[in-house]
């Protein structure tokens, strides 16, 4: 990242910018998908969630050293949590800018996405999207979500978050039931559209409070197994520990 | 890895964990396949396959630094009798602690799966998967694990495993005749789901045998490939070693 | 790179060559989709966009230490235009001589398909594609490639550049409503075959134009997000960036 | 690889079974497409280009600290007269030890293949593929291979060759009109099998032929464009070259 701390401003235009972007992706591909793939649902869940995935890399990659690329506001809370005790680190002032500017960047990649599609600017969404067990779906996604970047964090390998945060979520696309929205920001987002990836207003409040619950799952996972910052050498799995110990510094990476 | 040898208890959090996460992806993007794509068994097996992939890898990364991400009892009683005669490395209960472990983890990945989707909590699978062909399948596809994992620690190269073993099952899962379950604790979990990638009780004697000759045919091949631990630098292949020992060390990644 | 600058000959063939294996491989693999796929146009542009998307990422890194591997006229103007006044960079005269190449190449490279799949040399495209949306579509694809690109730049982690572009296309095929040209050589040489990615000459201006305001847009966010060269270590996001500059230098890659 | 040199006898083995894993891998997953997905030939390709990609990827990361992880003829053929006035590099013994070995996996993986699917060990394949215009396309396919694979070699890259040339597979699947079989052991071992990848015997030697042709032409390129050995930078691409120079060691991976 910088080797001084980026100035606020490019913060907040990064947030922005990366989660409009990855709410265009999300809902432009699941447009494309349905427009070309009309047969097979499943066909269009698998471009929809092959091009999130590639999308949400790419973000991460090029804004991560800007606002280290949250574009989710159970990340910047978790974040905050985690942190609360370092002077160093985002304040409740910052938690709140970012996630309104990420809810506001939500909002406009799914009317950019409209647009681009020739759409009205904004179609509320007519999906439904409140039976319980799709909240399981919201929770497990999120959990995961959340163990995965701290764990990257607490090991001091973020280096691969754009390509596992985006495998990750382009696998749980497939292996929740609520195909993985993991995002409040996002899935607000995506009550402005009424495409593939809509999501009427009166489910976004069910998907949300879950979301908050399995970040919450997340972060007690990530306590237990990582209660404290620890370095990792290139080696790591899958071999037992003690054996990844005797690993010659000059192979790491 | 922890600088500091993780707990035991921390480990074993991490193998249950892992164990019914990656349970979890295989049954769940089983379902959602067979939902969304009635009509081509192999979309969903694709489907399928490439959500398991990135689960996988994504997992491992996670994990690894705590437990070594076995999720997998051939991989661990490898990795036992690999390194028997070092002190260091984990002994005869360790073994015992990590595949029951994997076993509960793997059963509550089915449970977990099984209630994200609405299902009942078990279903016992009806699928039979008996035909003699398919265990050449599964001693090929445990086999081929067990030699790329331990090829990895052999060079001090498992930085690469989490996308390596992700990347040999969504393979793995085409080409043996089997979908490539190498690994009894998965194959137990899947008997408690009648769904996709189910397998009948009946039919998982007959794949947790031949997995284990699979795994004594990778350890006789690393044995005979990998006769003891090397060095490699970040140039490999393909080109004829001679060649790669050229490499400035300042190149070296 | 080479330690020493490449001679300017080498630089121009490995640049009419990229974009010629470029534009072959986003022709032939069109081709083969719609022989092979007839009836889900879902399903050819899942097809081609994969195969666009690893071919590009292979010609980046097979060419990039001796031309940049530009294979993209608005990557060659907006690389001019953020380091003219570095004496040390590419000046008007080599611009000139990149854009030159990068057409030449692009139209052969349609050729070269056409004749691979046995079809007339050359055969003028007659896909129409003038709809103003469309246009916002390539505003946004050119957009953000400028941004990953120069984003990457300007904190030395163009390593990343063969997957990340790669990445970024894979994906702009699908969030885009013009499924992503970006690229004005490239543009013009799909006029030259009336394939599932021709483009009829008519249409060809109406996108150029548009991929230039992108263009435009994309630097503009260069400069505010990423105002000077800045060192990124391995460890970038998703974290905020107080807490990157944390890590030991030893596990930085 | 191995601080020493590997033994004769091991790397015979390592190109013996990568190159049968390889062929394994190629018919049997395309055993398992058309099984599974009989309504769509470009479904088929797809599985079938996938499982091959990421297979292939594996084995040479797998096998390549070993021989090298050739697989191929063509390779071991290109690498030899690159390194001909070599001494610690392979000989005129070693190279027909290599593609010897190598044509016997490659048999021997299409066996295998036959019975893990319960087919007859050896059925010769009827799939004739004798149009000129596919042997351009095994022209194209090998010479981007040769190109790829030496373009890393000297540029001491080769760490990336297992993700690299699996991709240029994948996609050459796809671009190239032949499916780019770009291997002469692959393809005489294709031909002992009746399904997918099949070739018929007499389909083989102008494929082979224009395999070597293709070499010849992928040599040109790489004595063209990477006349020596040069030592890249982590930042390689796409930007001008002089740019990449200015990067700081210790932002180098």
């Amino acid at each position: 990242m910088s080797s001084r701390r980026p100035l606020q401003a490019r913060r907040l235009i990064a947030e922005y910018l990366g989660t409009l972007l990855l709410v265009t992706a999300v809902v432009g591909s699941g447009i494309t998908a349905v427009n070309l793939s009309p047969n097979d649902v499943g066909l269009q869940l698998l471009e929809n969630s092959v091009a999130t995935m590639l999308a949400l890399a790419v973000l991460i990659l090029t804004l991560g050293p800007v606002s280290g690329a949250h574009f989710n506001p159970v990340v910047t809370l978790a974040d905050w949590w985690l942190h609360r005790h370092d002077p160093d680190t985002i304040g409740v002032t910052e938690v709140a800018g970012y996630v309104g500017t990420q809810v506001l960047g939500a909002i406009s990649g799914a009317v950019l996405a409209n647009l681009m599609f020739g759409l009205p600017a904004v179609s509320w969404a007519t999906t439904t999207r409140t039976t319980p067990h799709l909240w399981i779906g919201e929770t497990v996604a999120t959990g995961g979500l959340i163990l995965l970047i701290f764990a990257l964090v607490r090991t001091h390998r973020t280096r691969y978050a754009p390509a596992a945060v985006g495998a990750y979520i382009g696998a749980a696309y497939w292996f929740t039931s609520s195909t993985s929205f993991a995002n409040p920001a996002v899935t607000i987002g995506r009550a402005f559209t009424d495409t593939f990836a809509g999501i009427s207003p009166p489910s976004v409040p069910g998907f949300i409070a879950f979301q908050l619950v399995g970040a919450a799952v997340g972060l007690a996972l990530v306590l237990v197994l990582y209660p404290r910052q620890t370095t990792v050498t290139g080696d790591t799995a899958p071999t037992e520990p003690a054996a990844t110990q005797r690993v010659p510094a000059r192979s790491r990476s």
